[in-house]
């Protein structure tokens, strides 16, 4: 690979950063994506059931009739909505499940109530009417909802979001750096949203486009009006086993085999996904959104706005025991804290928090928590912090405000991560890091020093042959 | 950070000594807690329901009516024992659910049969007769329970425990370490447990002192008494999938949407949580507790007094296959070995260990395992190992009896790790491990030799471009 | 330890390749297996029930009546087959549940439909009829079966597969590497799979063995036919909840509380574990097989031929933000892309793979992945990839066909890791890694510098001190 310290110092800045602020620099991976199928739309739909299901189908799924849009594994396998139409013919004898049967149950699943359009006060929003009324927006509409400067035919529209190299004439796409406008000149996108100073450079590609500062910004706008969120329905599913003295807020909704404890507590607007399993006493605030499987041990406290993933576990016992004398067991030392999320918390799937030991567990607010972490008993998680996916934070560990913890990052146990450090991928964090830092390897340090240090031992190992040769040369020759 | 060798040695041996023997020495992180609320008992019920529920409740939740005390997520919430009065008013119809609706289906869930009240022979214990019934403790009873040497008045009371910092009138609280005395002076504790030596230099904190010679040892004597596990209905719930050919001794508890497979055999005390699933002929020993959505796949044994935290897969497929020639799709080796887990072992939340291929994977007893740990086919751990949390074991790999692995430690396939060693956080093993070594790093190497050598790295990044220089001119100058 | 580059090198290679192609080499862990039971079906059932399943059962189980064999859970536990006759007598009322009870439920699971033996087909099989019946194959049949050389008595029969240190008088063993030598000589195996060089070194030892160029391979024969996978019973069990406009192909087993979203489409021979959450429009492939508590989030896209194994998360919402400015939340990207896994493909239990953010995230044909890995958002992962146990790809990363990345290995966002490339144990990668690569380490680098960088850090450890002392005296007589 051939490395030296400017390199070195640059990927791992990307590396670090590319996580970090990266997100909202680069949040679609486009760079060396196969220029696939340009055409969306295009794929009709195969007359044949699952069975036909390819590998990879290719792009222009998304927005065809029956294709679900973003969120609807929250609302709607809970309540058995169809926007599907049923496909007969193709292999024999595909078993259609629509009227009879079984699908008397799917009636049964959500209560008739009139349908609480939250979400679409937000994007306007009729979906699940069918693909005619896919929504669609001009290149005027884009403008002016991104504070935008239309360049082209105000009319072209779209209906998707796709990278410059796989979108469709239906797409809006977006070029935010420089080395990708080569996929910008052979885009077939409708519109592109465009920073300005790159669009000077390209005479050739799509002929709309949108000039807007951060196109990535920009398209904050505009997903939410292509991809709307689908309305949930509120209702208990008739399987659902509610314990004794629980209390919520209308509207909620409940889906299928969830649990819930006794004394549970649920705010407005909460939905809580298949299977689920609240412990006694649980508290739920407003606007969370449980993905199915979650399971939250008795006790556990969260705030209001939060997600919660498939398969997050919260408030398990920590991992705290008497070590026993040579052959003795361990001893358990219970575990009586609890774990306690704070608003606008969002948490990945699988990852793991464990409740306090004595004290509590604390996740502070606004702190968005990627998949399969682990986060011990006792820690204290600041305000803001985004912990990228398998970090892991041991016990009684304090993270202070707007942390970043990159990939697989590791934090010991008793130790303080001071305000706004950066721990990059697979840092091992065994002392105190003071606010702002930035820290990689193991053990951490200052990611100036290590880069220093790993550029060294690379040259070092060139010479380290001439040093040992040297070492005794030179004391053979000057003792 | 500034490290020099003697305090990278101290923070690493802190780092490895903190989460293994660390829990014993300080199982509650109050280090740089914030000196929060005093008060417990202090903070009412809110009028309102869960809507209402604060990021941070803060303190003095644990011990009020209707709060769940610990291990009740295992008992109640599959029977739905109400200890939580329903909460009318505050906000607008916040719905109440209690006797008519689906609160039936609470007094169906468990089965009316006298409660057995194992766990309460070890505390006393009326837990779930209210709050007035709260269980206190003076503090001469604490100096009997923990043998511990009365200083001050002792008819103080407490019902909970805390760290010094967030300690209120009704806690008892501990001081193990000089540099907690800070905390000490300022606490609100009713009682506290004091190291002797300690307690002379402070003149001032909680009058009333128990002096121990171990804190946290004597607290192990304490928290099963203020917080009882609650005790557990036996029964099947009505939702139960049971197999043909399953046994089990009674008493045992199985919760909603549990799946039993055929021949499964239960011991006595078994409680499996909601959502479980056990493959055929799966054995789970006496005493056996399965939090919520643990998944053992057939054939998987498990022995007495084993904990699996929620979302425990045990007997999964190993990753084993036979690499195709160039083109050729990997072949997979039918993985046909079993998963044996030994007595007294607990296992974190969303952990893995996987059935062996041919021959069997093996837990020893005793053994403690941490969240989000991967143990391969074919592995065998010894009794009484701490293994902590997303620790990876790789295939056949054997590690014997009392050896510690740290956070996010990993083993190579096919190595052995002796008894009594420990690595340290993130090391990574890919050879032999001597009896009693400690080792860090990748590819770890024994403790001292590493920081050894990374002492040495971050001194030689300061003069490597002297060295090169040195090499430069003393070969000029010498050939 | 004592490490030097060549052990170093040799220790490195062995992890790496190890669990690469390793598990073809050393698919069972052997080597250092206590001496235990010799004897199979030597252990006769207990007369108690569950409560007395021991630790550690020892050998001897696998082939007795009822105990399950492979792939049992995917089929039978759906359906309450039972092959375990119920066991009275032993503890006082160990309950047996039969025939009444609830026990009624386990003959409703199923539908009572014949069995169709696809995997039959593969290995004769008559399983499920009784111990009497269990396969046995004789020395004639292995040679056959594996086109190997008898060299012995061809009646011995066999009806297992063990190591050979735990092989009792009805099992085969296999004996491909030197040092198993020791245990091959004091084996009670019937017959041994050999490699011909090593059994000529062997006098001693079981006398009946067949030669085969590769025992490892050889036994890919053979395991099928002694561990059939068992039948299962095609049929939707009453319990699962089926959204509106499901269609699937027969035959299909859908097993106890498995929610189905809208539009579901599910291929033929599907099989689909207890608890599993299809989200809206998720569609799988022919011979598709779920294990428990799978959850696929709407619009996910499964090829054929595709084993999900517990706890499988697919199509999370990627970790998308806009980081705010200071004390701004940071803002949720929507994430709107697709999960799309190729045919043939794996996953271990507990893994988790986001979808896109705008584009979509998409695994390649023939690619397995163990257990707790972490995709994220927009990564292209290519065709026959091997990602071990705990690694984790950050977003946007591409991953082309034939690469293998060793257990934790880690990879940032935004990179490619070219074709047939390594990455070791641990490694961390965060720059583009060239095809046929092999690298190390965090930052990653070419396996050969690093093994001489490692190797030079530690032996300049030991000259660090003369160096300081060289280059201040050199610079004092040479200036």
């Amino acid at each position: 690979m051939g490395f030296d310290d400017a390199r070195l110092r640059s990927a791992v800045a990307r590396a670090l950063l590319g996580r970090e602020a990266g997100e909202a620099a680069r949040p679609a991976g486009h760079a060396a994506a196969p220029p696939a199928a340009p055409e969306r739309h295009a794929d009709p739909l195969p007359a044949t059931g699952a069975g036909a299901a390819p590998a990879d189908p290719g792009p222009g799924h998304r927005d065809r009739p029956g294709y679900p849009r973003r969120g609807q594994l929250r609302a709607d396998l809970r309540y058995g909505r169809s926007e599907q139409q049923c496909v007969p013919g193709g292999r024999p004898e595909p078993r259609c499940h629509q009227q009879g049967d079984r699908a008397a149950e799917a009636v049964q699943i959500g209560r008739p109530e009139p349908v609480r359009d939250r979400q679409q006060s937000q994007g306007g929003g009729d979906s699940g009417a069918g693909a005619g009324a896919a929504r669609r927006l001009s290149a005027r509409d884009i403008a002016a909802l991104t504070n935008g400067e239309l360049v082209g035919p105000p009319d072209a529209t779209v209906s998707g979001v796709a990278p410059l190299d796989r979108a469709g004439p239906n797409d809006l796409s977006f070029l935010a750096a420089r080395r990708y406008l080569q996929y910008f000149q052979r885009s077939s996108a409708a519109v592109v949203l465009c920073k300005p100073d790159l669009v000077q450079e390209a005479p050739e590609g799509p002929a709309c486009r949108v000039l807007v500062r951060d196109p990535h910004v920009a398209l904050l706008s505009i997903i939410p009006v292509l991809y709307p969120e689908p309305a949930w329905e509120p209702g208990i599913h008739r399987t659902a086993v509610i314990g004794a003295g629980v209390v919520w807020q209308e509207p909620v909704a409940i889906g299928p085999y969830v649990v819930l404890g006794g004394g549970v507590r649920l705010g407005r607007n909460v939905r809580i996904g298949a299977g689920c399993v609240l412990g006694d006493g649980v508290q739920l605030g407003d606007d969370v959104q449980l993905l199915p499987h979650v399971v939250c041990y008795g006790g556990t406290i969260v705030g209001n706005r939060v997600i919660l993933h498939a398969g997050v576990r919260l408030g398990a016992d920590g991992f705290g025991y008497v070590p026993g004398k040579t052959g003795e067991l361990p001893r358990k030392i219970p575990q009586v804290g609890r774990c306690i999320i704070g608003d606008d918390v969002e948490i990945g799937a699988n990852t793991t928090i464990d409740r306090g030991s004595v004290d509590d567990t604390v996740v502070g607010p606004g702190t968005k928590i990627d998949n399969l972490v682990q986060i011990g008993h006792n820690c204290r998680i600041g305000a803001r912090c985004l912990i990228a996916g398998q970090a892991g934070i041991a016990g009684s560990t304090h993270v202070e405000d707007d942390v970043f913890l990159a990939g697989q990052a590791g934090l010991a146990d008793h130790v303080t991560v001071g305000r706004g450090a950066r721990v990059t991928v697979q840092g091992g964090v065994i002392g105190d890091i003071e606010a702002g830092a930035t820290v990689s390897g193991y053990p951490a340090r200052k990611h100036r020093e290590f880069l220093r240090a790993q550029g060294a031992l690379y040259r070092l190992a060139q010479i380290v042959d001439d040093l040992e040769a040297l070492v005794r040369r030179t004391d053979g020759s000057q003792r």
